[in-house]
């Protein structure tokens, strides 16, 4: 894979940019997207940068039957500085090509990938908005293009960037969510594609997501695949519970997706002198946690709303109500330095964000 | 749903037609296409036959993110009379609503999807091949395309059917092959999307496929996701077990795909007065089956191979030898009467086939 030079034309028309402050999660496209193409024959080639357009693909195509495909989601933000910035770039990069690995895709060269999405973000620069909590929400994916019914590898494929301009998760700041544990639908399980961040994880999840939605909760907790005991994660975010006062995440088993905000939690909390425990967890635990008064917070932790209190988890018919239904002391403090570092108001002691420069 | 007219704009151009003997599988299209677009306010509506053509969606579409999709396979087979018939159509549009349920997917109108297939195939009548072992292939397939990158429903999608003319599965005639039993992938789990036809649990099956492949075995045999002990499917295939006599397959438990084959295979079974069980069934079993000499034929059942022989099946390290490598009296005979009824060579007492016709 050696660096090629990424071509690009300029789109004709701009479209209208909305306003910070109406902007919701992954309506609104800017005006260019990048493009990469894989041949067997070729290896990736032809990077270039394009107006954002419709892509074309023979009916046939892999992606459409077989679900051949990976994604990334990061996000830009603007400083106080007038600055943009990006979290952690190399992690989802790194993520991308351990989920290729997984759902047998080319890897795709990291370095050269953050160019790219470094020029992308660049051109479209003034997409990124700047109300408090908004973001440039930026997706990176691979699908399969070669236009084939037998199920095996394709062999091409499209790499493509595209840029969202996105609202802050929650509009009034941080908010407690309720959450309902899983107990008849399964995400994952170990030997499946739960650490991979590829599409079918995220169809089987609908139906269950659907079912809680219409009964007023937020997310869903998922259990483990085999015992339905062990929790594994909510909704798309992974989780973490305080419990007298150490913080417990469940380890990651091959079936849960290895969140870059997660690590970032962790080593928030180490930096802290926070205890902190990435361990097997049952929903048994925190359940007699909570009667025993021990359950002081818990939170959902991922890219899109950072940090997520539950305020309370619904499991068997029984609600537990979590710090009064209150954002804890701990999910503020994360929330605070998480997004703090990401607009740049907070030192990045751990050298997290990566500036965007022509 | 009420029943539409369906719009037909053909082709102005023919492609050139491969010869029937040198056809692979799912690589040649033919000259037409159906599709149908769904709304929610208007529901299915646009239903059209139009010139085979690529697919133009927005790069956030949902099914390039989330793999919100569906899909079925059936044949059509040109009798010695000339005449074009379907082997059971209305169980695979059956089935394709069990999985638009399971992944949030409005239902279609099975008898209207029954006739936009009539006319389509009838209208690429010629492309229907008549060489021994082939047939026309047909792929109906839904796909979510509102652009919207939240883990949503899609609120949008396109029905679509496609048809490619098919070389016999095994060029000459029924081949016994050999099976890799997994023991560290997992193709679905109970709770998951395993007896839903989706994208993922395809593209989840590829690492595995891959890893056997370069052993030398044709498919994995898949076990169960909890304990890794009961048998489920092979490859994409149903599997069975004669053992002194009786024929036993796994029984549908939520994480095995119902397929139309193995429930014809029951029926006929049932028809000859042959011992056929439904149930759970471990490799434990098989192998002492296998050890006390009882093992006497194996073999998967799918629309692409019909009744495909196993003729060695490997388990942690060791090999399992079936029936000397040949093809059995069961698989023969099941795979003739099939292939019979579907070519129209042998009387169909069941009502099985459907004639396409104006």
């Amino acid at each position: 894979m050696t660096k090629q030079k990424i071509s690009t034309r300029i789109s004709e028309s701009k479209k209208e940019k909305p306003a910070s402050e109406q902007l919701e999660f992954g309506r609104v496209f800017t005006d260019h997207m990048f493009v990469m193409d894989y041949k067997e024959s070729k290896g990736w080639h032809d990077p270039r940068i394009v107006p954002y357009q419709p892509i074309t693909l023979d009916p046939a195509s892999i992606v459409f039957h077989y679900g051949q495909t990976v994604f990334e989601g990061l996000k830009a933000y603007e400083t106080k500085q007038g600055e943009v910035q990006l979290f952690r770039p190399e992690k989802n990069m790194q993520r991308l090509n351990r989920s290729n690995d997984r759902m047998c895709i080319p890897r795709i060269d990291e370095a050269f990938a953050l160019e790219a999405i470094n020029q992308l973000v660049h051109l479209d620069r003034e997409w990124v908005p700047n109300a408090p909590g908004t973001s440039l929400y930026i997706r990176p994916f691979i699908i399969s293009t070669e236009p084939y019914l037998g199920v095996a590898p394709s062999k091409q494929y499209q790499f493509i960037v595209i840029l969202s301009p996105v609202g802050a998760y929650y509009k009034e700041g941080i908010n407690p969510i309720r959450i309902a544990v899983e107990n008849e639908f399964v995400r994952a399980v170990k030997g499946g594609t739960g650490e991979a961040k590829t599409a079918g994880n995220y169809a089987s999840s609908l139906k269950a997501q659907e079912i809680v939605s219409e009964q007023g909760f937020a997310q869903v907790l998922w259990l483990d695949g085999l015992e339905k005991k062990y929790i594994e994660e909510v909704g798309s975010m992974n989780v973490f519970f305080k419990i007298s006062g150490e913080v417990v995440t469940p380890a990651l088993n091959g079936s849960i997706l290895e969140g870059v905000t997660r690590n970032s939690v962790i080593q928030l909390l180490n930096h802290w002198d926070v205890p902190v425990t990435e361990r097997k967890i049952s929903m048994d635990e925190v359940y007699q946690a909570y009667k025993d008064g021990l359950l002081e917070e818990a939170f959902g932790a991922g890219t899109a709303a950072v940090i997520s209190p539950i305020g309370e988890l619904s499991w068997n018919g029984e609600s537990l109500v979590i710090n009064e239904s209150q954002t804890g002391d701990i999910s503020k403090k994360l929330y605070d330095t998480l997004t703090g570092i990401q607009y740049g108001s907070v030192s990045d002691p751990f050298g997290w964000t990566v500036k965007v420069n022509e």
